[in-house]
């Protein structure tokens, strides 16, 4: 099965989370849009938001075409590639337990955005900078440990061990987990400051993830965006402040 | 199978998403918060949030017990309950298909809350109600006609005919979009200005919901908590204003 990726070029975004499956999972895929000649891949992409593939129409990127199959919002893609990947156990307990971790990973990202653009998503930066300001003291000072804080204790409680964020291998929420806390690193670094004695555990599981040689090569080749002021997370040093307890 | 739900008393909330779908499969359930007598709900409810069931801790209620299992997130208990109470096709395709709209749902509802709250979920309305006025003015002219245009065309192009979001028979999504357009309605009636002519699928659908005798039997029940200023979906007038092409 080839798939076909469609997102907006030049950001990682949320198509990011598809690509870094799509890439541990050694997937045929196609990135539609990057890998297309001059404006066609922006053109199919904007054709099926339009009228979808029979009933299936997406509401947004990403979304990933499977044969006769229109899959969007990114926890569901990632849900429907994890058993075709090998990215999330067998079992229907773990595969909803793995969900719901991928769909407090969206809050997060969902956060994260608002950090920078708390008022409309249809203004610019600049037009909402003071707001900005705030709402990013809140998120990294409140919300970051809280959801750090709980990502640690399900390492902790793991019963097969700190390893994986779901049973004793790797899933598509170690690759998502990965990529938010490179995001947020990125996006803030004072406000990650202790991170790692802090969160020894998901510091550890960054580390592994990054070091997988997929992941790795991956992240070397042109195929990898770099972070981006485009991007969902977006380094604004004006944004950036040191966590409350530091 | 006894179900027990775990939510705040006193609102709706992203639990009203779970109660209508038990609701609607006649499902045997306890609101375990609001059942308990005093604080033994609540107890519960805390201890579940620090220490989970073996490795399933809940970030945040929401969340269903059943059995073993602890399922959170609202869209993916919803996806848990939809094929034991009835509420989802059979097929895997509909069943993402019913997940994508669940999770714009889910992203609506965040964007509603973030209406009155744009700064910090931990501040109180008031202290960031300069930043609500802007918001809800991008939510209400901006954001809700691009989310129910979308909804309005899904019911369009269904080709089992335009009565019901996903198939031919009612879903948990078609629960979802009643229980998102009535707390909008509630929220921001002059928003919704022109609704039904506008979105006449979605008027029709939102009336059929709430005339099914198991809806409208719970509506009219004590089990259904009145909207109020607590909840997701508030009802400040200043934040109220009408839709850029009225």
């Amino acid at each position: 099965m080839r798939y076909e990726l469609f997102y907006w070029p030049g950001l990682q975004g949320r198509g990011e989370f598809v690509r870094l499956a799509l890439e541990e999972g050694a997937a045929d895929y196609v990135d539609v849009v990057r890998d297309s000649e001059g404006d066609g891949g922006l053109d199919r992409l904007a054709d099926f938001l339009e009228s979808g593939i029979d009933a299936y129409i997406p509401f947004a990127p990403p979304f990933l075409r499977a044969g006769d199959l229109l899959v969007s919002q990114t926890a569901n893609i990632l849900q429907f590639l994890g058993p075709r990947l090998g990215l999330v156990p067998a079992d229907e307990a773990a595969r909803y337990w793995a969900n719901s971790l991928q769909l407090t990973v969206a809050d997060v990202v969902t956060e994260a955005h608002d950090a920078h653009h708390p008022i409309a998503s249809e203004l610019y930066y600049e037009d909402q900078q003071p707001e900005a300001m705030r709402r990013a003291r809140s998120f990294v000072q409140e919300r970051i440990p809280r959801f750090l804080n709980y990502f640690e204790r399900v390492l902790v409680r793991n019963p097969h061990g700190p390893h994986h964020m779901v049973g004793d291998a790797l899933t598509y929420v170690d690759l998502s987990i990965f990529q938010m806390l490179s995001g947020l690193h990125y996006a803030f670094p004072k406000g990650m400051t202790g991170f790692a004695r802090r969160y020894p555990h998901l510091a550890d599981l960054q580390t592994r993830v990054a070091d997988r040689p997929r992941i790795a090569a991956y992240i070397e080749s042109p195929r990898r965006i770099p972070f981006n002021e485009s991007g969902i997370f977006r380094h604004y040093p004006e944004l950036d402040c040191m966590p409350a307890e530091e």
